[in-house]
């Protein structure tokens, strides 16, 4: 597959789901690093080179789930195509302002992930669509086990697999999931119901992790802490806890449907009618009305939308959106070739 | 005709008139009186009644334009009825709040309104849409000949017509013209433009006359003075200067188009997403979309609409929307009803 087709193309976790509302996708975290080696931070270039080589030869001889990687060094990408694996949550903010001999290797559904010389070696991430937890973690350790019948990866009896941060220190393993959440937003319980998970060991972060504000309403929640914890209790852990979110979320939508059904229709349709017309639309514009409408969507309010909720809203950001148009959008450009892009999706014939 | 019948509708100024965009309507006034009777306000409960029996008695036996008067005494009508027929601007709301003994007769078309007792004993009045001078005049002229041989008119060859108030002393004629100007206000150039006219002899009013807000960019324009100036010299005055702002708001448009088209195209496409999916309008917001709205169409920008702006910004009204649903409307219900009835008009479907 040429890069510009395997960068431009939906990832899979952007499918529009229908028979799991609320929770949009899945991901799951191994973090790895080749034992004898320095974390990144201090393997300097000489090491740096060395590592990337290692691990980057693995991944022509590795396929998983039927797929075969495709490798690319951050070497090779321009800063847009850099902002797109971003903007699709393939790599991290901080490996695409990354070093020197770092990179990801990409299967071609974009299922799985493998980012090179990050904070640690190797970060082995899958990313699902809707709510796909034991899925996504067979699908991660599957690829674990076939790097490390490669690779000599550093682990201690007593620990478990070392990493660079110690809050990684154990499994590796971080799993979390996005879950949109416009009903708590809107009768105001998003602070109380997310707030209290932080003291329970998860955290909470915006639509571009950490820092990120809550655009859209949609939110990441993932565990904090790996060491003394098998895999099987992270998991069930935050199954538990997505799973009860997801029911409150539910439940403040059934209750602003009783409460304030006509202001509810009216809002979610204003939302697909600016949708459907406006010839302007900035980034964050465009979330919002698109979590508006997504959510008018799920409750039989509006009639569906060919493309999926993550789908559009990746697609509508800005370096998809240039990426796509092939030349740099000044100014009102990209509002209205955003806005172009969403009228095409919601055909109208304007 | 029955009453409702009569009442709920379209008065024919509110026809779409797409050749003569900006200028809505056009009304011509005539006030009399009669002689040997005192001027209502100082009339009393005895004359009063004389007075309308005198006048309405004749409107049996008059047709004007090939069509016959009802009158409608206003007693016989409730609140809501008087406040269509405001609404309408077949009336003045003085005469809606008014005393015993007061009345209003119109033509099947409404072209033609004589109110009885209001400030003075007869308010011919014609009502045309579209730029309608001369017309509007012959016909105003026309139903004062007819009155006048059957009624004795209050009249000295010093004066000419003897009215209640001063300024309406000589012809008695006020014209005025109803003109939309959503650019002019947009570019901030309203104030300038209508403010000069105070000074040279012409009123401006807001939508609903004296004291009312200009909602929907709407204006009226009317000449201030009649003694010493012949109607024609009145009617040519206010010919020259209403062309003159329409020209004004027309190349604000063009202005507006060359400028900022992209904006303009987003602000009226966004109007008209509105107005197509809404489930709930204000009265306010709806007057404001539907400006917006008519001057998308105007400009080429909209699909036209079945409706014409005159007769959805009068129709969306409290008093006519209430009156055609034939139940009160508290609380949101009105903003319902008033969304309802606007996607009924722009055919969606939803």
């Amino acid at each position: 597959m040429e890069n510009k087709e395997l960068l431009v193309k939906d990832s899979c976790w952007m499918q529009n789901i229908q028979d799991t509302p609320i929770v949009l996708s899945t991901r799951v975290r191994l973090a790895r690093n080749l034992a004898g080696a320095s974390f990144p931070h201090i393997l300097g270039a000489e090491g740096g080179k060395e590592v990337e080589k290692k691990i980057s030869d693995t991944f022509g001889e590795t396929v998983v789930s039927g797929e075969q990687f495709t490798y690319l060094s951050l070497g090779v990408l321009n800063p847009l195509e850099r902002r797109i694996l971003v903007e699709k949550h393939l790599i991290s903010p901080d490996l695409a302002n990354g070093k020197e001999f770092s990179g990801v290797a990409l299967t071609d559904s974009h299922k799985v992930s493998v980012m090179v010389n990050e904070e640690d070696h190797l970060r082995i991430q899958v990313l699902m669509p809707g709510f796909n937890l034991s899925e996504s973690l067979a699908l991660a350790k599957e690829t674990d086990e076939k790097m490390e019948s490669k690779l000599d990866f550093a682990f201690k009896e007593k620990f478990g697999y070392l990493t660079a941060c110690p809050t990684n220190v154990g499994t590796g393993l971080r799993i979390s999931v996005m879950i949109h959440l416009p009903a708590l937003v809107m009768t105001n319980q998003v602070q109380q119901v997310l707030g209290a998970l932080t003291h329970i060991g998860l955290a909470v972060r915006g639509l571009y992790g950490e820092g990120s504000r809550a655009l859209g309403n949609v939110f990441q929640i993932s565990n904090q802490v790996t060491l003394g914890k098998s895999e099987e209790d992270t998991l069930a852990y935050l199954e538990t806890m997505t799973g009860q979110i997801a029911e409150r979320e539910s439940q403040a939508r059934q209750d602003l449907w009783k409460e304030v059904g006509v202001m509810l229709q009216d809002k979610v349709w204003r939302a697909r009618g600016t949708l459907e017309h406006a010839r302007l639309l900035s980034g964050d514009e465009v979330i919002g009305l698109l979590s508006e409408d997504r959510m008018g969507v799920e409750m039989g309010i509006l009639p569906k939308v060919q493309a999926g909720f993550a789908s559009l809203l990746v697609n509508s950001s800005y370096g998809c959106l240039q990426y796509r148009i092939d030349r740099p959008l000044d100014g009102n450009y990209a509002d209205f070739e955003r806005a172009n892009y969403i009228r095409g999706v919601y055909h109208t014939k304007d």
